[in-house]
């Protein structure tokens, strides 16, 4: 990135020297893992700029926008509802948690077990590296997990815009109304941010941006998901990464013009891979930018992941907003229909989510499934077993896979999934 | 315990050589830590009685009761409230949940970093060993933490009668009203299993019946707290851990005349430690029975346990139920009021906590901390760094212990407690 990016990002306040050393480290990952890969569609170039700008231009735009009253909302999770921030006129991001950083610094506040990604929001924070974190005028928690929903008590003293949203952990009656005060509550934060009042037009055409975005990565679902596949599951990981930084219209016009260009590849059977190769999908936790670890071992073994069942992937986007409703009550309703639907582990039950892992393999003509858990997210840990014994009783093979944002492991998973890779092409 | 138990054992379906196993090790690991006490008060002999008895007598009473239809009802947790299983007729017992028992098979249903008390509660059903879970006409779970919530989704498939109480994450207002209508949902639930319809009145003797249990409680506790103490700090959470197996009334009466006795005793000045013996709080996870592996650590190595910041202890049992209400609905409020007080780390935020341990410190003079957590209770452990850190900057020491139900560590927390009874006896 150019120099002339460190005065923008000394006066957001980070720590210049580790800033530094993360942006080495990731350049170097994303040419390793990315640029390596052959016979890339062309527009994929789209991604590389966007991700060689990730704490450049699109920072500059968030700082352009904030010197014009435009308030920028970081986020973590999927839960927040992007349409909300749009209609009070701000811009939503997704913030830092896919790398380990200061790790010593976080295990004196935080417990070591406890997993990579919510270590890793703190170690963003102490290392002073994350400059969607320091442009957010608020910067939203959620009681998702135990670790998160205890983590916003320590993390409240160290930024000083903190919001929590509160989530229920059942679907039942209760569970939906509270999610709906919750929204009603946001969407008056929201306001008292901005000075904008949301009205039903602003909540709809924010809708619609959304339901854009989502739109084309269901687009880019269903194309990756052809024999051959036309693009890596690596580059269409990377894609469901930037749906939570870009600039949402610019992202969906982006995605439109890449999946045009592989509708051409698929007319023309030009894959990444070979048919036939080994077709598995990635379910379980989410995978923020850089943690590419496991796809990036599964494709360089002689496999091509077609889908994620993830909240970077499907369990995000699976579901548009019926953009129907006079008022903004009646739009929030609309909202809360769409978000509660979301097979989160965190809720009890949780069933859908195996109806859903079992339409994709149909879908996408899976081969097998890894099921990815961070090491101690007990919510996916506790369904993987059980999803695991479902999923083979009916034929479908599936690899256990619990790793954390650490190299040690991968020559260990290397082996692992070979074997399993093996195993689905018997 | 007498072989004239083995048929009720069989009855109830208990695997007999697991759990003679199981028992020939209770009566050592009690005998060794309980009965080599010096000097115990002579009213002692009931905790005594009804630790041999706990698989016994307590059963038989149990199974004669259903035989005349009176039912019981299953817990693990201290929000289920006693007073509407009272209500209903029925009687409620605590389940097992404190011990190591078939690992080998757990660990095929549950992830191996999953704390060891939800672990115990899926060994004993796989072993066949906790016979109050097997006299249970009712096992109620409840959505406290991540751990159990999921558990329960696996554990409904092992027994034939689980029924899950939702709880709430925060204390606003929707928090108050999901305790409530789950309070009135489990009412609906014991009147469908018992046939009785709760009553005011019912209710009100039921409220008065608990409360008096806990006040008996709150007698031993400001008993124990007095300097020589009167009583071991193992004894004291014996009391405790008995309260929820034990025949309520019994359990009163028993408790105040262990109490006339260490009345006498203080009055006499007759420790059971000499006087200035360091006094110790222990805070954190809930220890059941036969969990007194770090008790027994700290009792032996110079110091003595004057109170417990636990589930099993005064955050169970802190506050009466005001039986105030003229109607089943104006009673379950009351109920509301006194449960949703419980300071459970499952809270965010819970800074009730903090003040009830620096409270407790002051009333029963304490010299320091002992801060315990089951591994992997993400929720205590997250508290435990921010408790330890709030209370050192007072001049309260704090020692951190994370350990689990193995015999394993017994030599490091032992060094542990040892130098932390000195640092606190400076």
């Amino acid at each position: 990135m150019p120099n002339d990016y460190e005065q923008m990002w000394k006066d957001l306040g980070l720590d210049l020297e580790n800033h530094a050393a993360l942006m080495d480290v990731l350049g170097k990952v994303y040419a390793d893992i990315f640029l390596s890969q052959k016979d890339r569609p062309a527009k994929t170039a789209y991604l590389d700029f966007v991700m060689s700008e990730v704490h450049g231009l699109r920072i500059r735009e968030l700082v352009d926008g904030k010197k014009l009253g435009k308030k920028v909302v970081g986020s973590y999770c999927t839960f927040v509802p992007e349409e909300l921030v749009l209609a009070a006129g701000a811009t939503m991001v997704g913030l830092c948690a896919g790398a380990d950083f200061a790790t010593d610094a976080v295990e004196r506040i935080l417990p070591r077990n406890l997993c990579a990604l919510i270590k890793s929001t703190f170690g963003f924070k102490l290392g002073g590296v994350c400059p969607y974190l320091e442009a957010s005028d608020l910067i939203v928690g959620e009681n998702t997990c135990d670790g998160k929903k205890k983590a916003w008590e320590v993390f409240k003293g160290l930024v000083p815009n903190l919001y929590v949203m509160d989530l229920p952990q059942m679907k039942h009656a209760q569970g939906r109304e509270l999610l709906r005060l919750e929204y009603l509550r946001f969407k008056d934060a929201l306001e008292t941010l901005t000075g904008n009042r949301i009205t039903a037009a602003s909540l709809s055409s924010a809708i619609h941006t959304v339901n854009a975005k989502r739109h084309a990565v269901h687009r880019l679902s269903a194309l990756r998901g052809m024999d051959p596949a036309p693009i890596s599951g690596l580059d269409s990981l990377l894609v469901n990464q930037i749906f939570f930084y870009e600039d949402p219209i610019r992202f969906t016009a982006q995605i439109h013009e890449l999946c045009d260009e592989l509708e051409a590849r698929v007319a023309g059977k030009r894959g990444v891979v070979p048919s036939k190769t080994p077709r598995l999908l990635m379910s379980g936790c989410l995978m923020a930018v850089p943690n590419w670890k496991l796809p990036a071992i599964v494709e360089t073994s002689g496999a091509i992941i077609v889908a994620e069942e993830s909240c970077v992937g499907e369990r995000g986007t699976r579901n548009l907003v019926a953009a129907e409703g006079a008022s903004v009550e009646a739009l929030v309703d609309r909202l809360v229909d769409r978000y509660l639907q979301i097979d989160c582990a965190i809720y009890t039950p949780n069933t859908d989510r195996l109806q859903h892992i079992r339409e994709m393999v149909d879908r996408y003509r899976v081969d097998g499934v890894v099921m990815y858990t961070l090491q101690f997210c007990t919510p996916y840990a506790m369904e993987s077993i059980g999803l695991e014994r479902e999923l083979e009783a009916k034929g479908i093979p599936v690899l256990r896979v619990e790793t954390d944002y650490s190299q040690e492991d991968a020559g260990q998973l290397k082996t692992r999934v070979q074997a399993f890779i093996e195993r689905v092409q018997d």
